[in-house]
C-alpha cells in the first residue's frame, strides 16, 4: 500500500491532546519534534498514546522553505 | 518574527527542479529527507540552490498520523 | 497500517496527465469524479495509470462544505 | 458563480458536532461517507444540520493518491 | 449558495499564466497583492484573464499568523 | 529571513478566541476581515491579543479562485 504523499516520516508519539473536536499530537523524528493537529475521532480509532512507532505524512505541497 | 507554523525544521537544500509554474525543493533534515513544491516564483526569488540552509515549515493541521 | 486521514475513499484511475513538476489525475470514485493534483515523481513512482485501483486520501480539514 | 476548487460532490449531511473552535461534519456522498471538519462559526452561519443537502468541495491539491 | 470557507475577498485578476497542470493566478485585493495556484483545467475553464472581477477564497485553517 | 509563502499581508488583529486544541484569529487586513485558525499553543507562545500588528501568512497553492 503506497500513498503519493512524499513524506511519511518515522517517529515516536511523545504526547497526545486530547480535544473536543479536535488532538494534538507531539512527535519526535529523529532530532526533530514534529506536531499534529488531527480528529479527536482519529487519534481515538489509531489509539494514539505516548511511545507509539508512527510515521509522520505530510503532502509536499504543504511544506514551504524559509531561507535566512 | 514569530510564525504560528508549529514545525520549522531546519536542514539543507538537496535538490531543485524548476518547472514552469512550480519547483520541488528536496532538503535533508536529520537522517531524513523532505520534499516540498512551491512556486517557480519564490524558489527564484530565495535563489535555492543545492547547499542552502533553510527551514521547511509545516503547519501543524497538514501533518497526519500513520500508525503500522 | 492504519492513516489519520479520515477519507479514503476507493475508485479506479480514469486519466493520469504528467507536468514537469505535477500531474493531474482523474479518479472515478461511485458516481463521482475525484480529481488530485500530486507530483509528477509519485505518479511515476506508483506507476499510476489508467484502470488502476486506488483510493483518494483527504485530510478531514482540507474539506469544505457548501450550502445552496 | 463558479470556484476553481475541481472537487464539488453532492451528498446529504448525516451528522454535525460543535466544538468550541471547530466543527465535525459528516456527509454521506453516494456510496461513500465524507468527513469535514470547519469552524464552529461557520457551521452555524450555514445553520447545518442532519438531512441538510450539501457539497463537499476539496482543492484537487489537497487530494492524495493511495495504491494498493 | 454559500461556502464555509470563511476567507472570500473580492479582486482584479492582474496576471494568469499557464503551466502544464497548474496556473499561477495574480489579483489585486484592496491594498494588498494575492497570489493563488490552481489547475490549468480550472483557469481555462472560469477563462481567468486579467481584469476579471474574482473573489480570492481560503479556508481559515490554511492561515497562519506571524507576528513580528 | 525569507518565507516562501507567497500571501503575508500585514494587518492588525481583531479577536482572538482560544478553544482547548485550537484558537480562532480574526485579523482586519486594509478594508477586508481574514480569519484563521491555529494551534492554542500558537496563540499563547505568540501572545495574540487584539491589536496586534502581525502578517497573515497563506501558500498559494491554499488560494482558490471564484468568479462570478
Amino acid at each position: 500500500m503506497a500513498l503519493s504523499a512524499r513524506n511519511q516520516l518515522p517517529g515516536t508519539v511523545e504526547d497526545v491532546r486530547l480535544g473536543d473536536i479536535m488532538a494534538h499530537v507531539v512527535v519526535r523524528v529523529g532530532q526533530s519534534i514534529v506536531e499534529s493537529v488531527i480528529t479527536r475521532t482519529s487519534a481515538e480509532e489509531l489509539k494514539l498514546k505516548k511511545g507509539d512507532s508512527v510515521r509522520v505524512v505530510v503532502k509536499s505541497t504543504e511544506v514551504m522553505i524559509q531561507k535566512d
